[in-house]
């Protein structure tokens, strides 16, 4: 049996010692500086206070200070740090990560460059560290951390550069109710999943508008989420075009805008909006709970602010993602450009 | 303002008069043989038995053999037959609609060739009646008849071969609740929505499954909804190439699944097959409903397995859609072949 070590106690983080154990494998989980009541609670009882379970049984905990000692003997690393992580992991976790050891990072999102172009988490790292010749590899796909955890089966992505080593990692996280597919388009990968951020945010505006409309909370119509839905994979796969990646990373997409719709988080604030909330109002609302997808979904928007800027697309053939840009980043309050959204094929 | 006449009054039919009535157009709803009791009650009342809502004020009803009569000076048609009236439809309707007379068609569904090749039902009736210079135009996209009658906003898609006519069409029923696209690729778009209703089914398997799995109804996992959904996607899109149609009319493929998973009688019956009943056990408890989307997704199955026959595709890279079909067609129970999902891109 191997030895994985995960760092980042993170509800999926934390989640992925259930397919490791699973395997029979060692699980050694650290938490990051932000993770230290979490981890102090876990040592206790194995109860997961962001996860809200008891992780399985044989899992060893560590504290950061202490990462040095659980990346010994390692057979692979789970990074499982949000987007507001990734500088800290860069700084303070891969230094002491040996070249080649295998690391799959569970962050999902995106770097914006300069000129608009979209970056991967993975690209970014190996850009900022040069010379170390790191393993980075990366997951995609519909999974929240919730269900992971209470073993519902799924399908995800592995992506990195080299099979071999994604057929390596896949043999120690495969399981019944994990199901793991392999590509080594990265970068495609990455888009797919990342843009659903912003679009969940988007489907979810149809849950409050109707909410609004029939002066019901709770109640759904599904034409409109459909709709909304819709276009989003529309918007999506023009997207990926931009990117200049496969589109077949597109059933990704719609996988994990499917999962994330019914997710939470992003489906909250979305909601809240689609009832007439301004931004600002809406996560007043939701206080205290991190929006990674509204940074995500904002880096989207200002990838094809530039691009749109530098004549390589029309804002025409994004009317929903710049609708929720409005939303997000300029005040404004929900008027769906449903006009917007006929086209003549 | 224009005549639109409606042959058929089932729920979409019916349905159609809310855009066309919001419009200010005369609207008269012929029922077929089978609808006699509704256009009845509908006489009496606006009522509508099926759809269970009143319909606008101001439509006119008329039984079958007032048709000639529903026909005259009308400027549109729209069919809103099943796909069982679609015979119906062709013999005793058709030949009494004057050629040129824009038709549209709410019927969902698709004729399979000997070879195995899908034929959309404009070009089946065009097929049937040679030397008819019919106009035969069809609706795709995600609406379904209760949620237009609450005039939740949708998008859907009018297709037929002259985009001239297809702009009449929706300068008709165009609203601010009804929005439309238009194209002139009739089975791309008719392919795209018909292959939904087998992945409707494919998708609702996992509720089912998590109700099985934790012993109790109406639990919802998103998860393995979510993992089944970009399964479909993935299946969907090999499907359009197989069908030699654009890759775009995805997106109302995607769109239209999303509301059919949600939408009620295919969702029903994958819910019964996913908790481990035979499709005889699961029809049995849904006795008396009409399950147009299993005789669709039948055809489905039936095109693809020539195609896997006559060498144009494998088996392997259907395994959800041919999972279904042994559940509805070879009285199998629910086993899905998640491994065959997992794949190397």
């Amino acid at each position: 049996m191997a030895i994985i070590t995960i760092v980042g106690a993170g509800q999926m983080g934390s989640a992925m010692s259930y397919p490791a154990r699973h395997n029979g494998h060692q699980v050694r989980l650290v938490g990051t500086p932000l993770d230290r009541d979490i981890i102090k609670r876990l040592k206790e009882d194995n109860y997961h206070t962001n996860l809200k379970r008891t992780l399985p049984e044989g899992i060893a905990y560590y504290q950061i200070e202490e990462l040095k000692h659980a990346l010994q003997g390692a057979d692979a690393l789970v990074s499982g740090v949000s987007s507001f992580g990734v500088d800290w992991f860069l700084r303070q976790a891969l230094p002491q990560v040996p070249d080649g050891l295998p690391v799959l990072s569970v962050t999902k999102g995106l770097m914006v460059r300069e000129d608009g172009s979209f970056q991967s988490y993975p690209a970014y790292y190996k850009e900022q560290l040069p010379g170390r010749q790191l393993s980075l590899n990366a997951v995609g796909g519909p999974c929240t951390s919730y269900e992971l955890a209470d073993l519902d089966p799924t399908t995800v992505c592995f992506c990195g550069e080299d099979m071999a080593v994604l057929r390596e990692l896949k043999a120690l996280f495969s399981t019944d109710f994990y199901h793991i597919s392999l590509t080594r388009d990265v970068l495609g990968l990455e888009c797919a999943v990342a843009f659903k951020n912003l679009y969940a945010l988007g489907v979810s505006l149809a849950i409050g508008l109707s909410e609004a409309r029939e002066g019901k909370e709770g109640l759904e119509h599904y034409n409109s989420q459909a709709a909304l839905f819709g276009q989003s994979v529309k918007e999506m796969r023009r997207l990926l075009k931009l990117a200049k990646v496969a589109d077949e990373n597109l059933v990704f997409g719609a996988g994990d805008l499917y999962v994330t719709v019914f997710g939470g988080r992003t489906r909250r604030i979305g909601t809240l909006l689609g009832r007439g909330l301004t931004f600002d109002e809406a996560k007043a609302q939701l206080k205290g709970v991190t929006l990674e997808s509204v940074v995500i979904a904002r880096r989207t928007a200002k990838a094809l602010q530039k691009m749109i800027a530098a004549g390589l697309t029309t804002a025409d053939q994004f009317p929903l993602l710049l609708h929720c840009d409005q939303l997000i980043s300029q005040g404004k309050t929900v008027d769906i450009p449903w006009k917007a959204f006929e086209e003549e094929y």
